[in-house]
């Protein structure tokens, strides 16, 4: 690339992050209020989350349309190629974990009709939060020592989930009176699974990029 | 593009093609094979189904590469360029669908211990393996008809969902002693309507490769 066309790259890949990080702070915003809701048991905050899943499913497309963009323009390589085709990856998975926070806002009222809810969510709800935010903080700085951090934290979220879906099992067969306030929980625990598992893509992703190597399906081995 | 590289580029979209091809018949076969598994109540087979998911793995890796080759090497543009890019999101939701038979597998093997199953999944199971082929074609034809096809099933397994999950919470109040073959039960059913929307996913993706509009998010409005 000459230095003039080099220019509008930079700054094409300049805004490309920016709209990346726009995404994913509206993403985390709508977790933080699934719990914030379920503490002050608030049945508006709650639907305000469902709400705000059309502006970040607008970001999804048009954060798409940039990356085939600076592709079709600028045929990019080496690192800013992998940056753009992990972006595209990145984007789906953020898109994911808004529509979980919309499962989750769904669940939370459910669990408010409720006199109280059956477990303490909050804890493992923080995990998740942090996890996301610095997967994603990894991915736009190049850090991949933040990205490793993220991958220790999937076996502590997977530890929690184990011991939470085997708590109310055992809490549904003795108190079988509780099925109603159970099951939310029970699928509130999955959610935040789920949203731990985008994380971890998102940090090895990160990991690709800045390293150009493959980490997915390679830990544990 | 000169004839020689065209050549050249045709051949290694061709090869491209044929490994995502190879990738969804291996997954589909594994969410098969679950319910053939649960069917003839064999521990064996569903054990069998999660030693596959490597091959799975491996196969994700190998085709981003792929794609990220092709687009280092020969530039494409067009619809060549949506290909490719759709291609890097496709292979994650194909990814996806494998860890889904994994964790379908897991829970069969929960009801196979159980004395029967609470409720019949196979014409649930059955949609959603047709959705997930179906989808794939549509993709590798270019045959926005029949993506749109499935986005339209893709409506019948979020009704069953709803009626499957309804069912097996009211049983859970009746009959509480059944919550041990409830559960698992209760999360086929949500593992199932996670595949489906993963080959509508893949449709919308599809539709967007032929018609290059995004119609992701746009439906229902």
């Amino acid at each position: 690339m000459d230095r003039h066309i080099d220019h509008h790259f930079d700054e094409a890949l300049a805004a490309l992050k920016q709209q990346i990080l726009l995404m994913s702070s509206k993403v985390e915003s709508m977790v933080e209020d699934c719990f914030r809701a379920l503490a002050a048991r608030s049945d508006l905050l709650a639907r305000q989350v469902t709400e705000r899943d059309h502006a970040v499913d607008a970001l999804e497309v048009s954060i798409d349309e940039q990356c085939i963009e600076l592709l079709a323009r600028y045929q990019p390589a080496a690192r800013d190629l992998r940056f753009i085709t992990r972006g595209l990856k990145i984007v789906t998975d953020l898109e994911r974990v808004g529509d979980l926070a919309c499962n989750v806002a769904s669940r939370v009222l459910d669990l408010i009709a409720e006199e109280h809810a059956p477990l303490d969510l909050l804890p493992m709800a923080e995990i998740v939060q942090r996890m996301l935010k610095e997967s994603i903080d990894a991915f736009i700085e190049g850090d991949a020592a933040k990205a490793e951090a993220v991958l220790k934290q999937d076996d502590i979220v997977d530890q929690l989930t184990t011991k939470h879906v085997h708590y109310l099992i055992e809490l549904a067969v003795r108190e079988p009176q509780g099925i109603r306030r159970i099951f939310p929980a029970s699928s509130i625990v999955r959610h935040l699974e789920r949203m731990a598992d985008h994380s971890t893509n998102i940090a090895e992703l990160a990991i690709f990029m800045v390293k150009g190597r493959d980490v997915r399906h390679k830990r544990g081995i």
